[in-house]
């Protein structure tokens, strides 16, 4: 692989966002070389967006309120993702583009943030009240509406990883963020509002509270042990191979052995890796093509686009990058055709998980899903 | 209220299962003197059910692979909670009634579950595998079909009330149970499988990870303060009533300052309590008044059927009994009509819930939704 791929062009929407094109600087039809100006008039955006700290539960909460009025499946013809044309100006300028990576225009974190001046006041004796900072970007994945990840190119899988490390590597240097989170929401069933191929990274204003339970198992793990955690789970499921649903040199795919969700897949690089910038030149081609077969198979138990959920679990920018270990999680929400998994009183309201698939039939199933 | 109220019939189903008829003891439409015998035959339940212990987030997580051909959405003609009639046998034989638990025929939890003979063992250094003991248990709150709890009258509410402390009781007292969760999902984008108006009753054998991290809280807010964590958090918004949604002499509904989802009411008694069976003659009678006003708020708040979750929150049946503090937790997934607030990538996979409705919009909101 070259050092100069990718190649990478930054820019400014109308509103002052940015925005980054990827390119593989080849010829042919990516848009290097054309204009990229943004044409269109927008008023500036204004994000009111704070987090909250519950004291029962010990995590923040944001509250995002101009959100409510997003963009919500729109038509095709309008799709805000697609290339912009002389008829239609979209949020990418410039034509037809491999990745795209932009600030979203309704944030729910941004270094602009402001609390809503509302009155409000916080018991302090209970509550933190601080801004919403940090930065929300959409990943463009292609400029073909109607392609899905599991349908990229390889050459384009390696771009959309290339484009994660760089994102992850510039979010992690900003003094505002503590933890990047890059991922992708599939399905209408996600409530995702834009069916254009993209997904989303997240900067945090703070450690998730996920996260933080990770690391606090970790941490507890290496006192009992010396061993790393992660590893060590790796290392089981390896090892008993009942739930590996692929693996290559560099990778291992499993269902986890207290999976929540009726299709689940953790995959693990075999080296014990902060995070995706992290991974070395070989890694990355063979994340592509493990990556890529997870979705297929996912998409093939029913024959059906499955709705799912793919995140990266990357360490926090700062904290414990010693302690994590970069890995992604992918689920689906379908325990069968038509029928969600739905987060009712026992998930939603207690915290306890009720997978009606055992993890090993998952894996079974998975594994038959391609030859 | 007598000393007899409520008449309680207990029975068995076909299959072995405990049903319980909870009557007012009027003369009028209830069965009471009824032949409640179940004549079906019923081929017995086979419950394969596990808990196994997640190392990674420190929890259980429970499969119930049996539960996968459960009934789903049935046709109203084929409705299992509407009452046994001549020419069709249903869950609940006798004709008709007022309020009836009985055991889940496709529990998660039963004390009769077993572990699969599946051949899968986890490695004991890292997860541990036990039977989904405890018990589920439906609650039908109505022989009519159309019915929903927010119409059901006054004595009707008490009854159900008086339901969940009886069976509350009961299920503390089973040595397999150590946390009684009574709720009611409502709506089929909760997941709701059966329409007729019912709730349900789970006896966990372990304390769920929510009320661990809630009780953790508390006792850090005992060491530091010396006061009940919950009993300041009602006090603070009780003080700053700017989320209050309503309120009488025993009990006090407000929206939290770090509500997760975008309509959140919690429900405090004033007096601090464990559980609906601590609760006394007048407070079940106040409850009743304003737990039907919260429903009948969320409804008026779009002019629909809200979708909802409500969770009871109460004690553990044997531990920090003092620490915990009975309270209602009622939340619509609903952000707008026919806009659900998903858990999308950053609630399910990072745990950072994003609220797009401020708290104190919710709260005028609900307030205005009834005069």
């Amino acid at each position: 692989m070259l050092k100069s791929f990718p190649k990478v062009t930054s820019g400014r929407l109308a509103d002052g966002r940015e925005i980054f094109w990827f390119d593989t600087d080849r010829a042919g039809g990516n848009g290097l070389g054309r204009d990229r100006t943004d044409r269109r008039r927008l008023p500036p955006t204004a994000t009111t967006s704070e987090r909250r700290w519950d004291p029962v539960l010990r995590e923040w909460v944001t509250v995002a309120s101009h959100r409510q009025t997003r963009t919500f499946l729109p038509s095709d013809d309008d799709c805000p993702l697609c290339p912009s044309s002389a008829g239609r100006l979209t949020e990418i300028p410039g034509g037809p583009y491999e990745v795209v990576v932009f600030e979203n225009r309704f944030p729910s974190f941004s270094t602009r943030a402001t609390i809503p001046d509302d009155g409000v006041v916080l018991d302090p004796s209970l509550y933190l009240r601080a801004e919403g900072h940090g930065r929300c970007e959409v990943i463009v994945f292609s400029d073909d509406h109607s392609a899905t990840f599991s349908t990229l190119s390889a050459e384009r899988v390696r771009l959309v990883i290339e484009a994660w490390v760089a994102r992850t590597e510039a979010l992690n240097a900003m003094p505002e963020v503590e933890q990047v989170f890059c991922f992708e929401n599939r399905g209408t069933e996600i409530g995702v509002t834009l069916s254009h191929p993209h997904g989303q990274i997240y900067a945090y204003p703070v450690i998730t509270s996920r996260t933080r339970v990770m690391l606090e198992s970790a941490r507890r793990h290496q006192l009992t042990t010396g061993r790393n955690l992660f590893a060590d789970v790796l290392e089981s499921e390896r090892s008993a191979a009942r739930r590996v649903v692929a693996s290559n040199e560099d990778w291992t795919a499993f269902v986890p052995a207290a999976a929540r969700w009726p299709f689940e897949i953790h995959l693990y690089p075999h080296r014990h890796l902060p995070d995706l910038p992290a991974t070395s030149d070989d890694e990355r081609e063979s994340l592509g093509e493990i990556y890529v077969e997870l979705l297929r198979r996912l998409d093939n138990v029913y024959g059906i686009e499955m709705p799912y959920i793919a995140a990266w679990h990357q360490a926090p920018a700062r904290s414990d990058r010693e302690l994590a270990y970069l890995h992604l999680e992918l689920f689906s929400i379908l325990r069968a055709p038509g029928k969600v998994k739905a987060l009712a009183g026992s998930e939603s309201g207690m915290g306890m998980f009720i997978n009606d698939i055992a993890p090993e039939r998952a894996a079974d199933m998975l594994r038959a899903a391609l030859p």
